[in-house]
Parts: C-alpha cells; sequence; structure tokens
C-alpha cells in the first residue's frame, strides 16, 4: 500500500454532490491514465500489465477483504491501487504474441465511443430510456441479417423498424444468443392450439402432452459449443437430450448419421426440436455442411439454428464467405461481435430469418413494454441492458466491408502461411488443417514422429496410446511453461483425430484474428516452444525412452 | 449530412492498422468530445441532448439503410453523425429533471474506468482471459454477500476465493439474475437420486415423473417483476405456474393467501419450487414481509429468492437497512449495480446464502472451464461478459459505507418531503406511500377530488368509475406533454389501488434515486404538471362535465 492510501476521504452531501458533478484535475492519477489510454493504449497495456505471470493465490491477497469500506477513498489512491492489484495482472488480450484466445487488439475509437455509451447510461429494454438506441440497434440488426441472407430492399423497409417485427436481439454474448434462438424454437415447435395455450403458458410438461412427444431432442455435432447444452438445461429440456453427432475428420457433422439418429428418435418418438450447425466450431474454427443440414431440418420438419459466434464475421469477406454457404438457410444465426468483428466484450447478436419469429418469446409489462411499442426488451431474455450496439454501428461504418475484407482475408491467409510453417517443421505436427483461422497442432520431436507413425502403419494401437500419453503431457509442459514466462501464449484443449482411433490428444489452439499479430511472430513462437520442450526433463526422456524400447 | 461526410475513406491493409495502433490527433472531434465527457458531464449532455421531443419516425430515417457499407468512414465524419442522429436524440437519463427511470446521474470517476474496462477487455467467463478480475468478482460478490448475510470472518476467507464454491454470479442485469436462481433452485430440487440423474441431465418431464410431481409452481407477490414469468417460461415451468397473490393496500403480498394457496397446490400434488419476495418493486417501491415469507419458505421445504434489485441497494444505509428485514433469510437475493449503486448499465448480481447452492447448474467444457478452475464461468448462466465487477468495486470503495448512507437516505427522504407536498397540494393525489424511494400520484383537480370522497362515501361505485377513467386520460394527457416538452420527465404505470376497488388506475410514478435532483425541482414538477393539465381540451372538461351531471 502506498503512502498516498493512507489519507482519510470523508464522507459528506457536499463530497457527494462533487464526484456526482466535478472530476478531477487533469493531473489526476486516473486523467493521466485515460490520456495514455486514448494516446497509446499498446503502449499503456504494454507498460502496466506485467509479462511474468503471478499466481493467482499471489493476486487473491490483494483482495481478501470482505467489508465494503466505511471510508471513501480517493478517486487517486484508488486509481493507484487498482494498476497495481489489477491492471498489472490482467490478461494481455490485445497482444499480437497472445494468438490462445478469440480477444483482439481493438480499434483505437472504441473506446472513447465506450465512454460516450457509459455517460449515455441508456437502457436498451425500452424506448422511453433508450429512444436513439433502439432505431440504432435496429439498424445493425438490419444489416447483419442482410449480410447473412440478403433479402430484399422492400423487406427491409417494411420489417427493420416495426413494432411486431423483429429481426434479431443483441445480447451480451454468444451463449445468451443460442439461448434466445433454442427458446423461440422449443415455444414456437409446441404453440398455442385448441385449448392448450403452448409452453410459454403451460410449460413443458404439459406441452409434451397436448403434443402428443415422449420427449424433445436438439441435434448438433460433438465439437458444439457448451453453450447448447447449458441451453438444453435451462430450457429443462436436459442435457441428455442434446444428441451429438461424431464428426469427420474435418471436424464437421456427419450428416448422414444425423439423419439416422433422426428417424431412431422418431421411432422412440422423440420430437427434434432444433438442429444446430455450428459454422467455426470454437476448438478447430471448422464449418458444418450447412446446405445439408438445412435440407435435413426441412425434412424432419424442425428448426434449423447456426451457432457462427466466432465464424459469422467471415461472412464479411466476399472472397470467403461461400466457406459458410447455406448460412441463408438458417431459421436463426448467432454471430459474436465481439470475437472477429473487433468490439469489445459483451456483444452478442442472434438473427432471425423470419421477423415474426420471436413473436413465440414476446411478452408484455404495464409500466413498460406496451403492445405496439417499439420496446425491444419485449422480445429479449435479457431485460435491462446496455448501448453495445453502438460500438458495433461504429466498427460497421469506419471499417466498412472493404476493411472488414481485409482484416477477415488476412485472418485467414496468415493461417495458412502458418499451418505451412508447421507442417514443413520437422518437430511439429500439424492436427487440424485451418479453415478459418483457427488450427491446433503439436510439438512432436522429429524422432517420435517416425515411431509413430510406424506404430499405425503397423496397427499397433497400444504404442500408439502410449506414445500420445507422453506427448500430451510434453504438449501441456510446454503450453504452461510458454505462457508463464508472459512473451507469448497460445491455448490448448483436447480434441480427438480420427488419425489416432479419436482417442482425446492435447494440443495447442492457435486462433490467428489479431491483425497486429505478424508473419515473424508466429515463427518466433515455434522457436520458443522448440526451446520451452528442451527444459522439460520428465515426459521427454519417457518419449525418448518409448521409441528406444 | 454535413460537407465532410463527402470525404471519401479508404481500406488499405496500412490505413487498418493504423486503426489499431494509432489515435486520432488530439484535435479530432472524437477526441474533443471525448475531453468535454471527462470536463464536465453533465454539461456535455445537457449541450448535446436535445430537449424537445423528436418523433421516433423522424429519428428512424437516419437509421434506414439495412447495407453494410462498402467503403469505410472517418472517425471524425462518424463522430458528427453520431453526435447529430444519435447523441442529441439520446434520453437524458442523468438530468435532475427525469425522475421516472430508475437511472441516475452518475459518478465521474466511472466513465475513465469504463474505458479502461474495455481497453483490457478481459473476458470474465475463464480465468485465462480475466485472471487478476477473477478475483475482485469474487471479492466484489464476497462484500455484496457480506452486505445481505453478514456471516463471520472464516466463511468469507474459506469461501470467497473457492474454486468449488460461488459466493454469487454477475450478470448483465436483474433478469438474468432472477433466472439464475430459479434455475438452480429449479436443478437442486430436481437433483439427481438414484437412477435418476437430475433435471440438469434429463429435463423436467423426467424429473416430474421421478419425484412424481403433477406440475411445479412459482408464488410471488403480483407485483412480482415481470422476469419472473420470463423465467417460468425460460425454465420450461411456464407463465401460468407463476402463482401470482394478491398484494395489501402497502403493496405488500397477502402471506395468509400465499400459504392458503400453498395448501392447495400441495393437494393438487404440485410442487411450489420457489417463493420469490420482493424488495422493492419496481411500480412502488414497496418491500414484502419477507420474515414471513422466509418461514413459508421453510414450512412448505421451498427456495426463498428474494428479487431486491431495486431496493438491494437500500441495505447500505445503516438507517433504513431495516426495511428489508429478513432478506438475510433469503437462499438467494438479486441486486442491480445499475440501479440505485451508481453504477452504468449492465451490472446485475445474485448472491447465494449456500456457497454450495450454484453447483446445481455447474457445467465443464474441455477447452475451458475445467473442473476444478477457478473459471466463473463454470456457475452462471452468461458464457463471455464484461469485467463489470470493477465498476462496482470502485464505487464500494470510493463511495464506501458512509457515502452509500449519505445517498440512500437522501433519496428515501427526499422521497417523504415529495409525498408530503403531494398531500399537501390540493390537486393531486397521492396513490402510494413512498418506502424506498418511489412513490405514484396523479393530478386531480380539486373538485373531482370532493366528489370522487362523496362517491366513495356513498357506495356509487359505477360513477368513481367513470371518474377514474377520466381521469386516467388525463393522466396520460399530462404525462406524455410533460415528456414532450423536454423539461422534465415522471413515468406513468398503471396499478390497482384497493381504495378503487383494485380497478387498475393510471399513475405518475416517480424515482428518486438522482442525487442531483433537489426539492425545487420536485415543486417544479408539479407546477409544470398543473399547466400542462390546463391545457387539456378533452378530459379535463369532460370530467367536470361528469360532476355537473
Amino acid at each position: 500500500m502506498n503512502l498516498s492510501s493512507q489519507r482519510k476521504a470523508t464522507a459528506s452531501s457536499e463530497s457527494l454532490q462533487r464526484i456526482f458533478t466535478v472530476p478531477e484535475d487533469s493531473h489526476s492519477t486516473l486523467n493521466i491514465i485515460e490520456q495514455k489510454l486514448s494516446e497509446d493504449l499498446a503502449g499503456f497495456l504494454g507498460d502496466n500489465i506485467v509479462a511474468k505471470e503471478t499466481s493467482l493465490a499471489n493476486i487473491e491477497t490483494n483482495f481478501k477483504a470482505f467489508k465494503i469500506p466505511e471510508l471513501p477513498q480517493f478517486v487517486s489512491d484508488y486509481t493507484d491501487s487498482m494498476m497495481a492489484n489489477l491492471v498489472a495482472h490482467s490478461v494481455h488480450t490485445a497482444a499480437p504474441t497472445f494468438i490462445g484466445h478469440m480477444t483482439s487488439a481493438l480499434p483505437y475509437f472504441v473506446l472513447p465511443l465506450t465512454k460516450l455509451m457509459a455517460g449515455l447510461n441508456q437502457n436498451l429494454v425500452k424506448i422511453e430510456t433508450s429512444k436513439a438506441f433502439t432505431p440504432l440497434e435496429r439498424q445493425v440488426l438490419g444489416m447483419m441479417h442482410h449480410l447473412i441472407y440478403d433479402l430484399d430492399e422492400s423487406f427491409y423497409q417494411s420489417k427493420m423498424h416495426s413494432s411486431v417485427h423483429s429481426l434479431g436481439a443483441f445480447c451480451s454474448g454468444g451463449t445468451v444468443a443460442n439461448m434466445t434462438a433454442l427458446w423461440a424454437a422449443r415455444n414456437k415447435l409446441l404453440k398455442p392450439e385448441a385449448d392448450f395455450e403452448g409452453v410459454t403458458q403451460e410449460g413443458i410438461v404439459a406441452a409434451l402432452r397436448h403434443y402428443k412427444y415422449d420427449d424433445l431432442a436438439i441435434m448438433t455435432s460433438e465439437r458444439g459449443h457448451y453453450s447448447l447444452s447449458k441451453a438444453a438445461d435451462l430450457l429443462g429440456i436436459g442435457r441428455q437430450n442434446i444428441i451429438s453427432i461424431e464428426t469427420d475428420e474435418h471436424n464437421k457433422v456427419n450428416v448422414a448419421l444425423m439423419h439416422q439418429k433422426a428417424t431412431e428418435l422418431q421411432e422412440k418418438n422423440i420430437k427434434v426440436m432444433a438442429i444446430v450447425g455450428v459454422a467455426g466450431t470454437t476448438e478447430t474454427g471448422n464449418i458444418d455442411p450447412l446446405t445439408e443440414l438445412a435440407q435435413l431440418a426441412r425434412e424432419i420438419g424442425c428448426h434449423f439454428h447456426v451457432d457462427a459466434a466466432w465464424g459469422g464475421a467471415s461472412l464479411l469477406s466476399k472472397k470467403y464467405r461461400h466457406l459458410l454457404a447455406g448460412i441463408e438457410l438458417a431459421d436463426s444465426v448467432t454471430i459474436d461481435a465481439h470475437k472477429q468483428m473487433y468490439v469489445p466484450m459483451g456483444a452478442g447478436m442472434v438473427l432471425f430469418k423470419d421477423p415474426s419469429f420471436s413473436q413465440s418469446i414476446t411478452h408484455h409489462a404495464e409500466y413498460i413494454l406496451r403492445k405496439g411499442s417499439k420496446d425491444l426488451g419485449r422480445q429479449t431474455l435479457e431485460g435491462s441492458r446496455p448501448g453495445m450496439a453502438l460500438l458495433v454501428h461504429a466498427c460497421l461504418q469506419i471499417i466498412g466491408l472493404n476493411g472488414y475484407e481485409i482484416l477477415i482475408n488476412n485472418s485467414i491467409e496468415k493461417t495458412h502461411f502458418f499451418a505451412n510453417k508447421i507442417k514443413a517443421h520437422s518437430e511439429f505436427e500439424l492436427i487440424t488443417e485451418p479453415e478459418l483461422c483457427i488450427l491446433t497442432y503439436r510439438y512432436v520431436p522429429h524422432k517420435i514422429q517416425l515411431a509413430l507413425s510406424d506404430a499405425i502403419e503397423q496397427g499397433n494401437t497400444y504404442r500408439v496410446e502410449q506414445i500420445n500419453k507422453s506427448l500430451d503431457l510434453l504438449t501441456k509442459y510446454i503450453q504452461k511453461h510458454q505462457r508463464e514466462h508472459g512473451k507469448s501464449f497460445v491455448s490448448r484443449t483436447r480434441i480427438s483425430p480420427v488419425k489416432y482411433q479419436r482417442n482425446p490428444t492435447v494440443v495447442f489452439r492457435t486462433v490467428l484474428a489479431n491483425p497486429l499479430t505478424t508473419e515473424n511472430i508466429l515463427l518466433k513462437i515455434l522457436e520458443e516452444q522448440v526451446e520451452i520442450a528442451k527444459l522439460d526433463t520428465i515426459s521427454l526422456p519417457q518419449l525418448m525412452c518409448l521409441i528406444d524400447a
């Protein structure tokens, strides 16, 4: 604790009035920090976040107090303590060498606009507290809808600002977006009919009784995001009723298998309420065969949702949007702007092909959300929420399609460059080929690669497993130590490659969406990994023993 | 469109690199706006938001384009257009004369901190992308938990930062907070047992079959927030199974009635999964008898949740926290920091008495949310989300308990002042007495008041209804015109006062949480309403006819 924090602030009506009206002077700590943020965000983060990792236990010591302090604190003292205890130990998500997350460097203009958004403090739940932000949000949803569905002008002119329609919903992130889509799909399927007032009024038990289904199911790829199970839990469907279908060697769902499963479910009188296609799996970035999934959904009469939380931004590239072909057949689509659209955290969206779709979740309340009003809160899962749409709006206008074309293409092409370098490198193994800008790989000493190939050729699965288990430890070792060194960061995950009999295999995972990540940085990251591997005095010798045995 | 927006920006790799690295110079439009925001937020909002209301249709004309623009736009041009089209028509939620919303003026320091939060761009879903923000968030939850439950030091020392415990969850707002609590309550009730794997795995239909219940229900006050019905819909329970219990003349739920209803439900084999107490109803600010509700919940063996989204902040006042007595008996509590805690939009919280409670909604995923990790995302409804906890943390430290004591007490006492002025005024009728800082009232010309009293005394309910219907029109007229004039704003709602046979009655509603709202402002608002009433050439003459008839 520094000296200044010993100063005593006092609370009085006057001092409190001041904090609501008079900012600190321009030489105050907080003001200086703000200026640095404005002048050079990357420099600020680089200077103030400590590179070398501190243990979580250490960080926690500064957040042990559990009583709200009695006495107020001076803003400058608070700022000092947060610079030392919070900022210093934050994760440098914007660093070009941190290629393991879905976060990136941000365009600098989003910072002052975030401040403007907070200052205006609009609440998007109802028009009375958002006014101009409501049409702005509707416009962003319209633009994203058009990006996906490309309907004609008259459609957007009549629906985009219509009080009885909704082209989608803003939400805090992809999880809530997926939940919203599945919620609306469930309610549309189990809609009111004759004496039955609908699942929304009567609940699932009554709904299944009325419609004479024994159960509900949602089919998706085994690579589907965990938010889908969470949604199934929340919606009362149950996690077991998320039917995970195996993927092929390119991590794309096997549609034939899904078809077969659909028949089985039908025979058991279990109604498939939705098929969820994945457009950009979180772990490998691959895209399901969306056109075929849409066809299957049509055949069995169910909702078709596409979770493009990560990959959806690729639609902004004319060159690569063909990778998502079929997305325009989806009934609903999730896209996160805080992933590849370069907006800060908290900007999820779900788009609805049919502007009447969300009527199945429409609700009203007396003092708010009046029928016929343009209150966005009538058709969102969340209630009060901030005007994040401004930041998406700004990026769309200031970066423009031309700008996104360059950004998205660069990311994808940089990933292909990296994949080629990994493949050409004698000590690395590319595990999944990139389709968008995610790939997975691992470090495998050349000798081990040869031994592994031999074992596979000989059909010696025991030996393959043995080697892979040791390689898992090595991969974990490298990933952990690289993170702790603080220069660069790749994430790690476990996937089940077809070539290894679908045995779970630990891999490095990189996400190359940061425009500031250069090819040179990527090469350096490989070099660092080679160096770290040499330090592993357990797994590596074990591996060598294995192949000498 | 101003001249400068005709300029053409171009997209190139270089220009894009610049927007990720080089801010505009200090004389740029955006920079100047930022400075004004910092120097004088109130002045900025007052100068740039146009007072006189523009029609929504007019505002929408600037948000008609539905195609993402091809060409990028200069930041300054974009900023100019947003100042004219967005900021100018935003709602001045911070104005001391706008007393109809739950938004308030903000302490100035939250603006630079919001910018810092966006710049750090942490993702609280997992420790890997939040690090120091995770302990900070846990600390805020610990402090709020302590504020409600006041458990001993050893409890907080062992549970606050424990990877297998959780004292609560941050979320975008009260709606998601309520949903989270009810989700966890449902899952805990319908937990795994013998061969049954729990509602989380198998869904509601299987769960009710296993536990041999015919249905589930949630009991709450008729003044319960609409998010409770939304949660019942989402969770597959059905809106009809929210059992709304009548309130007394002080808008407090009738516990005896609830008790009776509980017995009826039990006889029908419908399991009450939760009782929800309201601590600060959205429309009138009244608090349910929480101790009695807790007692009833214990008797019938159900979860007891308190929705204190609005009123929870009153716990920060030693003088008035007794109004919420019994809240410490709740199993879970919702509190919104973006309401009376002076944090910008997007800061909801739910607190759990039992730190193991949220295990019923715990989930894992491979590449993320590993078992035993301190990843907050394992126990939240939302996935990726921003570090809003920083702003709550800052307010708690910088304002302190002493500061909140003054703020909360002033709000409540200002509301009592206003209530007294309304009661003393011959042309106004106080409809609900304030308990916290919300009250409702309406304008009723003195003659009409007398006529109404007579009609009530005579038991002439037809006449009472007739007069009240015309008064409804008058109240709507005044509220609408006052809003349109743009000087001040009270909201309006419809409530069912006992004294008017529970007929829905339109009223003005004021929320007096803005520390900058003075007593003088309140008197001026009444004066303005008297003036506006005189302009009503339809309802007022009608009313006069009624009493002359």
